[in-house]
C-alpha cells in the first residue's frame, strides 16, 4: 500500500468514526496563474477554498522570477493555514497558454511571454510535491464539472467571454487537451473568413465578434455613426456600460446587444454541431448578464444547429464558480 | 470464465499451436447502411473482410422492409461463408444519420427518411446476436484507427468529402458521438455566416464550400463566366473532371481547384483550433486526388491555425480503407 493510499484509508476510517476531520482532511494547492495576478488557494476534499492569496505576476520579469513568486505565494497560503507542504496531496497550476501536460511544460504563453518553461519541475524541486499543469480555461471547465454548474456532466464545453474568448473541453469527465496541449481554442473558429481582423492574425474568428473586446469595438463604431445614442455620453464604453445603456432603452445599444448575441450564438451553434456536448457553460465578464444573453443565445443557437431536435439541444447556462474555478480546477487536476 | 472468454482462450491456444485457425477465428458482421446500397461483410480478428455482399437499399419502402433487406443480406453472407449466426460475436451497423448508440435507435436519417427506428432490437430479434449501431462516418473513423491510416492513434478526425461533408471523431481510441448521438457534424461549422446557402438551411457552412457538390457548383459558375475554359467542352462537370481539366492546364479549372483547397483548409484549420487531433484523415470521392489536395491544404491550414508550432500540426493524410472502412468499423463497434 502506498503512503498516499494508506493516508486515504486512515482518512476514511477516521471520518466514519467522526474523529479529527479537520486534521486529516486532504488539501490540494491550486494556482491560477494569470498575466496580471497569481491567485493561490488551498482546496479541501469538498472543493472549498479554505485559504487564498493573490499577488501580482510581474510578467515582465524572467520566468524564474514568476515561478519564484508562485512558490512564495504557496508558502504564504500554507503558513496562513498552519500547514506545510507535506500536509498537501499536490500542486496544480492553470496557466494562460498551451501546456505539455504530460511533461509539465508551458509550451507557449503570450500573456507571460513564455516559451517551453518547465513549470512543474521547477515547483517540484522547491516543494517535493507532485505538480500538474494545464491550460487555465481547461482548469475552469474541470472545476465546473467537479463542483459547479455542470456537476456530474460527462461532456461539457466552457466558453469564457473576456478580452478574448477562452474555452475548455471536458470529455468523459476529464479535460480534453488535444495533441501536445494545443486544443480547445474555440474562439478561433471562423464566423466569416473575410470578416473582422482577429488578434491571432487571421480574419473572421469568433473571438473578433463575441469577445468583450469585440463588443466594445462594435459599440464604439455604432456610437460614432449614431450621434444621438446615449453611448456617446458615457465616460467610457465598456461591455458593462453597453448593456446598461440598452437596459435604459437606448435603441443603438439594444441593436448592438442583439447583434452581439447573434454572433455569440453562431459560435455556440458551431460547438453544438461539432461536439454536441451535454452542456455549454458561459463564463467571463459578459456572463454576468445572465438571462439577458442566455435567452437570445438559446433561441439563435437552436435556429442555427444542424440537429434541431429539442432533446438534442445542450443545456446552455452561466458558469457558477466565477474566479474560484481557476484555483479549484487546478487543485484537482 | 464466461463462454466468450473461454472461446478467446482456446482461440489463442489453438493459434499458438497452429491448429484450426480458420474454424476458430472470431467473426463479426459489419453492415454499412447507405441511402443507395446496403453493404454487408464478415470481418475476422485481423480486420479483414472475408466475405461481402452489396444489395440495393430501396430506401423508399418502410423501415421494416429495409431492415428485412439488411437481415437477408446478412444471411447470404453467412451462407456464402458456410457459417451461421452463432459462429459470430455480433453485428454492427453504420447508419447514415444520428443514432442513440446506447439504446440502438436511429433517431433520424434524412437519406433513409427514418425517425426513431429501433434498428438494434429489430436485428437482435432475428439473429439473437448482440447488435451495436453508430453513425456511418464514426464507424469509418474507428476502422481507420483500428486498422487503417490512423492505426494506433488516440485522437483522430476523419472528414469525408462527398455529396456532403461527413465527419467522425475518435477520442482516446473510441468513437465520440456526443450527447444523444448528435455530434460530429463538422461539415456544418461556418466559414461565412452570410455566405453560400447550405443544404441544412443556414448559410455559410463548410459543407457548402468544400463538399464535392460544392466543387461542382463552383466549377459550373466559373465555366459560365469563362466561355474559353475547357470546362465548357466537358460532357458533364464532376469533381473528377474539374481536377482533370486543371491537370491539362485549364486556367479556370486550376483557379477553382486552388480556391477549393483553400476552403477545405479553412475547415481543417477550424478542426485543429477546436480539437487539435493527432491526425486528420480525408476520405470520400475527392480524396482520390491525394497529394494534389493534401499539399495546398497542409500549407493553407498551417497559415490559418492559432497554434503555429511545427510540432503541434496534426498529420493530414488520406484515409486508407476506402469503402471497406464502413463495414469494418461497424463490425468492431
Amino acid at each position: 500500500m502506498t503512503e498516499h493510499r494508506a493516508y486515504k484509508t486512515i482518512q476514511k476510517l477516521e471520518r466514519s468514526a467522526g474523529f479529527f476531520p479537520v486534521i486529516l482532511a486532504m488539501y490540494r494547492i491550486g494556482v491560477d496563474l494569470g498575466g496580471t495576478n497569481i491567485a493561490v488557494g488551498l482546496v479541501n476534499d469538498d472543493y472549498v477554498i479554505t485559504a487564498r492569496i493573490s499577488v501580482p505576476t510581474n510578467a515582465l520579469q524572467a520566468a524564474e522570477g514568476v515561478v519564484a513568486g508562485i512558490g512564495d505565494a504557496i508558502e504564504r497560503v500554507l503558513e496562513k493555514s498552519g500547514l506545510t507542504g507535506p500536509d498537501c496531496a499536490g500542486i496544480g497550476v492553470g496557466a494562460p497558454g498551451t501546456c505539455d501536460t504530460e511533461r509539465g511544460i508551458v509550451f507557449r504563453s503570450y500573456s507571460l511571454s513564455w516559451n517551453n518553461v518547465p513549470l512543474a519541475a521547477m515547483l517540484e524541486e522547491r516543494f517535493h510535491l507532485p505538480v500538474r499543469i494545464n491550460n487555465d480555461a481547461n482548469c475552469a471547465a474541470l472545476a465546473e464539472v467537479k463542483a459547479g454548474a455542470a456537476k456530474g456532466c460527462k461532456n461539457v464545453v466552457l466558453v469564457t467571454l473576456g478580452t478574448g474568448i477562452g474555452s475548455g473541453i471536458v470529455i468523459n469527465g476529464t479535460i480534453y487537451s488535444g495533441y501536445l496541449g494545443s486544443g480547445t481554442e474555440m474562439g478561433h473558429m471562423l464566423l466569416d473568413y473575410n470578416g473582422e481582423q482577429c488578434s491571432c492574425g487571421r480574419k473572421g474568428c469568433w473571438d473578433a465578434y463575441a469577445s468583450s473586446t469585440a463588443l466594445v469595438v462594435q459599440a464604439k463604431r455604432a456610437a460614432f455613426s449614431r450621434p444621438e445614442s446615449r453611448l456617446n455620453s458615457l465616460p467610457q464604453i465598456t461591455g458593462q456600460s453597453v448593456f446598461e445603456a440598452a437596459e435604459q432603452g437606448d435603441v443603438t445599444a439594444i441593436a448592438i446587444i442583439n447583434k452581439y448575441c447573434e454572433y455569440l450564438a453562431l459560435g455556440i451553434s458551431n460547438i453544438i454541431n461539432v461536439l454536441a456536448p451535454e452542456m455549454i457553460l458561459i463564463g467571463g465578464g459578459v456572463s454576468s448578464q445572465g438571462e439577458r444573453i442566455l435567452e437570445p443565445v438559446r433561441k439563435y443557437a437552436r435556429e442555427n444547429c444542424f440537429d434541431k431536435r429539442e432533446e438534442a439541444m445542450p443545456i446552455i447556462k452561466i458558469a457558477s464558480m466565477g474566479n474560484e474555478a481557476g484555483i479549484i480546477g487546478a487543485a484537482v487536476l
